[in-house]
């Protein structure tokens, strides 16, 4: 919703053309509810990966890794990772390191060569970014090893009204940007708010 | 500065009283000059640690836990662990990464047993600590394993104008911490600005 928000042509994919299609057409209804009006369709995954130009994966970790996998992606393919090492165990939040690296990392060593993979949006909850009453206001954490890439990522995002991309450097370092996505959830939980998140003072 | 400008006694210690006295009168001068009248004295280590109620390590990594070892603490010592494990090479900062945890984890394995030790003030650059007219407008996080103490620090912080501090969990949450303020200080490199820090939107 928030790439429609930018008035960008938006693809949903699902294993399932089926759901593709049905969420895709629930979130076109509540978009033009908003006085929106979005570009968004439904298609299979397949299609998706043949036709989109940047790939929002946005499967809850620890799944990201494996659905990647099942995906076409080929070399060039453009991969945005939004997703966060923690499980909920007993009501608290843990994070889950890795001797390996970040999830990025290691998503991007699990995919064919030529791949470029860039980590962001981590830091946001998906909460608020589906929910368009609220304003984003911090800002986005973008990392990856492909600089153009990157770069396209970072405009993406600065499309969307209330989120400042900022250069957060190559893909390692998502395991700085993923360990602060963990500490906004702990945040939530320790100061019963919703959608803890985080904006660079300064810059 | 800032716990003289946050109206606390404060002092200021050194291997060398001579030199502790040299800092004291010369901060003085200028926290009166900016219109303060601040209660600040200069002593020798051992005599800070064995009266401060707040022991603050302002020491550069990887220096800290050395310097630390050699002072007379003994349990029931309050430390504030300030340090960021980052070394300059070739114009780039590298955070460096240690398997046994932050350098706050493993200054307080190298301390006698019974300090209590807390993570605060990383994530903000010293420069903008020392210069009273920039205002901070950001959050100090603020880890610890010994509740009481996290709690005198965090009281002691939200003393300091345009500060917040909050609670960022236990200790080992100091790898979170320390590796935000490896993050902060490449920021600064990247866009060239001078004082980076964070702010949590939402809590």
């Amino acid at each position: 919703v928030r790439l429609c928000q930018a008035g960008l042509e938006t693809l949903i994919g699902s294993r399932s053309e089926e759901r593709a299609v049905g969420k895709a057409r629930e979130l076109a209804a509540e978009l033009r509810g908003a006085g929106l009006n979005p570009t968004l369709a439904g298609v299979p995954n397949h299609v998706l990966v043949e036709k989109a130009d940047l790939i929002f994966l946005s499967v809850r970790f620890p799944h990201v890794i494996d659905s990647a996998r099942s995906l076409p992606f080929k070399a060039g393919s453009r991969v945005v990772d939004t997703s966060v090492p923690v499980i909920f165990e007993a009501g608290a939040a843990r994070f889950v390191e890795d001797g390996e690296g970040s999830v990025s990392e290691r998503l991007c060593a699990a995919l064919p060569k030529g791949v470029r993979v860039v980590a962001a949006f981590k830091t946001i909850p998906a909460r608020i970014l589906g929910d368009l009453d609220s304003g984003l206001d911090c800002d986005v954490f973008v990392c990856g090893d492909d600089e153009a890439t990157k770069q396209a990522v970072m405009r993406v995002a600065g499309l969307i009204p209330g989120l400042r991309p900022l250069d957060a450097g190559p893909l390692s370092e998502a395991r700085t940007i993923e360990r602060m996505a963990a500490l906004a959830v702990k945040l939530n939980l320790r100061y019963k708010v919703k959608a803890a998140r985080f904006r660079a003072v300064g810059v």
